[in-house]
């Protein structure tokens, strides 16, 4: 039988529990890591709004805040790359969060799986893996 | 036959070329998430400088910025919790690192294997493990 995560959303009153639970900078941000929830594959960092972490919890599906947009970027609007939500997990001084996730194709806005694709390799920085998806595709309007 | 990983640094100019790939905030600092190498579990998120950075590569042993002290903080350097770095990556924008490191004990100041341990339960923010280890004793001088 093969399994797949669902999502129940959570009450009014605990989704601002979590929300409550988590201490937002200056600019009202909160820095969320997203992990593939059954791999364990960290697939990229971005940022979440108040509104954007209470939504997620809400639908189930993955809100960031675009600092760049100043907008509610609701991952995979465009590509159709969307993240699933299995759970948020808030760290021991609130200021970040990880988010298990279920990814939809890729993650990265290069067709990468993942965002973290470049290291060192023989004294230089290298990119370790090839687009699975094509970017232009992914963001044709 | 165990494998140990092993971290042999890497010469001073590949260590700037990373240093180079990375876009520091307006603080001058790079989010930093960290993951054991070997089970993919999320450990801690933190803050570099370009010079933690370097002195991470440069050392294998994972150094961050504090924000509240304002000064390096070489993990472990109280509490003995010492992260060995494995690999750092540099994500597509150049504004988050992943380490993968090996952790030495615990990641988190409360005494617990990773910081993350916070989430809905029963429509309650709930504390999902138990610490490892007496926070008293990690950081008695």
């Amino acid at each position: 039988m093969s399994y797949e995560p669902t999502y129940t959303p959570p009450p009014a009153e605990a989704i601002q529990a979590l929300v409550d639970a988590v201490s937002f900078d200056a600019a009202g941000l909160v820095a969320a890591v997203a992990q593939q929830h059954d791999t364990g594959e960290v697939l990229m960092m971005a940022w979440m709004s108040r509104e954007a972490l209470a939504e997620t919890l809400a639908t189930g599906r993955v809100c960031y805040w675009s600092r760049s947009r100043k907008a509610l970027w609701r991952k995979g609007e465009t590509s159709g790359q969307v993240q699933r939500l299995v759970e948020a997990r808030v760290d021991c001084d609130g200021d970040t969060l990880l988010l298990l996730v279920d990814q939809t194709g890729v993650a990265c806005h290069t067709g990468r799986h993942n965002c973290f694709f470049r290291a060192l390799r023989r004294g230089e920085v290298a990119t370790l893996s090839r687009p699975l998806a094509d970017p232009e595709a992914l963001y044709r309007a």
